[in-house]
């Protein structure tokens, strides 16, 4: 490498650099299937047995701030959103890992919230925190976990499976998450200005929990098998919805249409927005966070999930110079644009 | 638990934290043999095989300071360490996983400068990287490495497993990590204090590079095969003999007697702790990131270790109500006490 050049990584950004690093280090060993680049590792384990692995790393003042983020909620989320990635790979998560950086500001007592609401997801997703690592932090907080999961090779989706005429299927409601966190940022700035004041949230509770609190869909990945579906392409909606269908999009070598009509939004999701004088289809491409998961499925499988209450088909896969397009409410098609989370150019 | 009550971190520490959790977070699935407290988790994947996981998390200003830490031997490092746990296991590892929380003042190639360094380190160990999560970081670096290896049930070595009458062994020399920090330490106030200073690092190349570059001992795990000896126990010196020692002892519920003039320190760090006037014993039991292996094996394996190049019988194990105690040169008996790293108390 040329160390006489500087490159911002506002420049290249997240996704520029995972693909900078990608060719950077090729696996060496056959057993990887698949390496950086998905939702999570893939690994051989056994004949028919694939392994995958994945991690996250969320920071204070970044990922969540404890103004108005209860540990114990935090807990839970930083589980919730790594077992989202193994059910973006049609797995099923098994143990996790933790490490926490943290100050002396935080007791003993603080700490065991913050792993009650891990433990919480971990019951609740009927797995295992096997082990960490502990140590201090001269700022903020940092919690890292990493998920190990498994499922059979015939039952992997990958992001590069869409196939054109496919169906592009999401799961529940979109937007809610980012509403959540406007609510609650406003409610913080009120509360600043007058301690007093008491936070308006009743009326919010569910975009705020959508926020606070997210769940993976290990529950749809379970009717899946009821279903008798193996969707072609997933992955989970965690920097918006027109990030991740670009992602499958530039995968899979495909274009894709979909329709602002078909996309899910939850009435109390539209009228924040509209509260907030924010347009319900940009909240609905570009907030993140809402660990909804996004697939493809041939169209042969319609009657599968036409009448599942939290499945809504939202367009079709086209051809790669087709473009990834939306029709809108008036008609128009217009070119999705990833606006997604691009924390280096904050 | 009883919200109302406050108790320091300070108060238990990193161990007493880990106790606490331990109880806290029984494992789920029979399938973890060994969750919080060893080297590395342990969990069966096959009738045979049994899978190792371990993670760490690195962050600026308490693990590292990027004043003297080039990025590409921070890189190094930090995949060398999580490696060493594995081999703490008896255990081969074989794929990472790495979170990088970073901020804009980082370019680009300094980031490919901390992606080479771990590259030559998983070349060096003939590991994969194959995931990770890049972020902004509102303050310092922070970086999680999470390291996955396997090995066959039968040869895993637990911190448990020590026998009494076991030999204590300790693999290359102790205490040369620790005096490598002092040095890079002294260097950073000279230059402090006046910037036109040259660091005089020349003579201190094999200190200062086992602070900087520390290698796992894979090497040692490798040789035990072609021994043929297997650990009854075994950790990596991260905290400190000292502290390891204890660990030992305290999980296989054993005493142990080591002695003073049985301790391998290499001739540079016995002189550079004079020069810092430190004594050199203190160094050796509490001195740490050395990522040496200590291990317990039986007197039978005595003539396997006994011409070993890197391996030095240090002591015995005894039962637990003689306590873990130290023979100095001046044959004193002295009990061993755990001074370790915690950061907490700093």
């Amino acid at each position: 490498m040329d160390s006489s050049k500087r490159t911002e990584l506002s420049e290249i950004g997240e996704f520029g650099l995972i693909d900078r690093l990608k060719e950077f280090l090729p696996a060496k060993s056959d057993k990887v299937i698949k390496s950086i680049g998905d939702d999570a590792a893939v690994i051989r384990t056994d004949e028919n047995v694939f392994q995958f692995i994945s991690t996250d790393l969320l920071m204070e003042g970044v990922h969540f701030d404890l103004a108005y983020t209860p540990l114990k909620h935090l807990g839970y989320k930083s589980v919730a959103v790594n077992v989202s990635d193994i059910a973006a790979m049609n797995g099923t998560a098994s143990h996790i890992v933790v490490g926490i950086a943290l100050s002396n500001r935080f007791s003993v007592e603080a700490i065991e919230e913050l792993y009650t609401g891990m433990k919480l997801a971990c019951d609740a997703y009927s797995i295992d925190l096997v082990g960490g690592d502990t140590t201090s932090s001269r700022s903020g907080l940092g919690i890292s976990v990493t998920v190990v999961g498994e499922g059979r090779e015939e039952e992997v989706a990958y992001r590069s499976g869409a196939q054109v005429n496919d169906l592009i299927c999401v799961t529940g409601d979109l937007g809610a998450a980012f509403m959540g966190l406007q609510v609650l940022e406003r409610e913080k700035q009120v509360y600043l200005a007058n301690p007093e004041m008491q936070p308006e949230l009743l009326d919010k509770e569910y975009i705020v929990q959508r926020q606070l609190r997210p769940e993976a869909r290990v529950d749809v990945i379970k009717s899946f098998k009821t279903l008798g579906l193996k969707p072609n392409a997933m992955i989970d909606v965690s920097d918006g919805l027109a990030s991740e269908l670009l992602h499958i999009c530039k995968e899979s070598n495909v274009g894709a249409y979909i329709y602002e009509d078909k996309l899910p939004i939850d009435p109390m999701t539209f009228d924040t927005a509209r509260e907030f004088e924010l347009d319900p289809l940009t909240i609905m491409l570009n907030g993140g966070e809402d660990y909804e998961l996004l697939f493809t499925i041939p169209q042969a499988d319609y009657e599968k999930v036409r009448n599942h209450p939290d499945i809504s088909v939202i367009g079709y896969i086209k051809s790669a110079d087709e473009g990834v397009n939306i029709y809108t409410k008036g008609d128009h098609l217009v070119p999705v644009t990833a606006q997604g989370w691009n924390h280096f150019k904050a």
